[in-house]
């Protein structure tokens, strides 16, 4: 521990420039790993903080993975029925907002044994103490609420090391939380060269693109959360998205200005109509004028209706073919198992487990 | 905590007789899980401390599972270069003394993906003070003297657990120090079923088969182990067993005799004669007389090279032939893949993450 605590966030921020530079430059050198775990609707806090970041780097030339972690629903869930729509309208939002499945492979952990068995070596590359003092884990570990903490939520770092290995990814978006994740990652890959790269670096170590998104609040002041009831999901109608908004907390002054610290609320507000209409925050205010509460929450409520309209209606269309977003579902499922066998029929080599050719075994 | 921390213990060795019979009875009722880290070669006490058991149970009629555990040599060791040298004397060991094939699948870990995916769901079932608590996986961080218990330790009866019910094992032979895995598997088949089964019972709760074979020591009068070089191999040669009898530690006293308590080491070789040659411990040292330390090693040497000449002849025959014995396992691994393939279908149906059907994928 000659290091800070914070030393991984000092040098990943110092970083941070460059590797936007680089991304620009080279996108063809890049594989990101990101993902949601199936535990609600995708909402437009989602939209703005992370999946529009992921439509710009697919559009720039990253080629894109995109996991549905459906086992981690279990971290902390004890009802799986739902499971199944949860996932179907997943895949109905990232295809209605653009993810194109020629370029960003859309998959599921339940799907991909070959991914999954990566936590075996991976495992035995890691401390328990290591898994003891991750402080996002032991965050999510107090925010459960649970009385016992259970062994996937315990191992978790170590899967999402998976997760991003069995692609060689090697680059991860995320905010600081992440952070503590990516670095048993880089730690794993960093190990498992050493012990059994005989000199190769087999796999990349990833580095983490720190998100610069704007942190959107729910409708009630509060943290945004897919089963919290205060968020504005992708898949609501006009009018669901007008009475949310007529629900938020606003306060008596009727001039409209952008001021987080002194009036957050109203800021936030003003924040989701500025990222909606394309304005910045400043401009957005300016426009309500002094229309007060009530002005505002009709200017927002436009602008969200307007922004996500198109993408509404994909969203329906989509949704009409159950069938056609599982065998996207399918495909992703397949392209990413294709990838994790050749992973694993290496890391066997690698590790002196390869008894006999695989054949077309 | 209402049991006391033995009443797992005496309520196996309470049903063991009635288990005995059940077995003796309705073999076609069991399926048996059982197996060996590859982590160096197999010797005499393997064999009469497990292996003739298996094939005991096997030529009665229950199907066996015989698990090649090669991931789990990576919790302790660092070295895997001799994984695959060990995996194919293994294998010979295993055909030489007659397990067959046809009723008994040899597999390694690292080649069924599906069983591994299983230790997803487990991990889930499973807190952390569980495994903290498991009182041989504390004895084995102990035994293994490290600074650091890695991950794939802690949670090896996770895996073990999925070792055993992948093929909806219900019967797992061992001692005592087996117990508390067993219990772990009980207890996440049950809680699986509980959460995820709607009524239905779909993983048996398999039940510890008590062995009643002796505990042989090696020829220092220690434990015997693999790496330890204190054992007769099941490949030793005639010459190396005589070699390694000799320097067996005796005593001083003409008249040979079986008194554990008394003589330790002169009765462990008393044990071992009487074990090859199929007598009693008393008639074997009878027949012994008073030629001392030396005859009864000349003894005991002459009925271990007769019991294992025929096996060892057969072991020679077939690591001529590698390809072979790697295509065996290599069956053996088809085998159980098909089994944990359906096996997790099964579980996505449970856990409701089946999102489609699987077809040929």
């Amino acid at each position: 521990m000659t290091e800070a605590p914070n030393a991984p966030l000092a040098a990943a921020m110092a970083r941070n420039p460059a590797l936007v530079r680089e991304i620009s430059e080279h996108p063809e050198r890049f594989r990101m790993l990101t993902g949601e775990r199936p535990t609600g609707r995708l909402h437009v806090g989602h939209y703005f903080g992370t999946l529009q970041n992921r439509l710009r780097l697919q559009d720039l030339g990253v080629e894109l993975f995109v996991l549905l972690a459906d086992y981690q629903v279990f971290t902390d869930r004890d009802i799986s029925a739902e499971i199944g729509q949860n996932v179907l309208e997943c895949m109905a939002d990232y295809l209605a907002i653009g993810l194109d499945p020629q370029r960003c492979t859309i998959f599921a952990h339940s799907y991909v044994p070959e991914l999954n068995q990566l936590m075996l070596p991976f495992l035995s590359l890691v401390s328990v103490s290591e898994l003891q003092r991750n402080p996002t884990v032991k965050e999510e570990i107090r925010s459960s609420n649970r009385p016992q903490v259970n062994g996937l939520m315990f191992t978790y770092p170590v899967h999402q090391a998976a997760d991003i290995l069995f692609c060689k990814g090697n680059l991860v978006p995320g905010g600081k939380d992440q952070l503590p994740h990516v670095e048993v990652t880089r730690d794993i890959a960093r190990r498992f060269n050493e012990r059994f790269g005989a000199g190769e670096a087999y796999f990349p170590e990833p580095e983490i693109l720190l998100s610069n998104a704007p942190l959107l609040l729910g409708v009630d002041g509060k943290k945004m959360g897919k089963s919290l009831n205060n968020s504005i999901n992708l898949g609501a109608t006009a009018e669901q998205t007008a009475k949310l908004i007529k629900g938020a907390k606003t306060d008596s002054i009727r001039e409209v200005t952008y001021d987080p610290d002194q009036r957050p609320e109203v800021s936030n507000l003003v924040l989701l109509g500025s990222l909606a209409s394309g304005q910045s925050p400043e401009e957005f205010a300016a426009a309500c004028a002094d229309s007060g509460g009530a002005g505002l929450k009709k200017a927002v409520t436009e602008a969200v209706n307007e922004f996500f309209r198109p993408i509404r209606e994909r969203r329906s269309a989509l949704l009409t073919d159950p069938g056609h977003l599982m065998s996207v579902l399918k495909t992703g499922n397949e392209h990413a198992s294709g990838i994790a066998r050749q992973t694993l029929t290496d890391v066997r080599r690698l590790m002196g487990t390869d008894y006999y050719p695989l054949g077309n075994a």
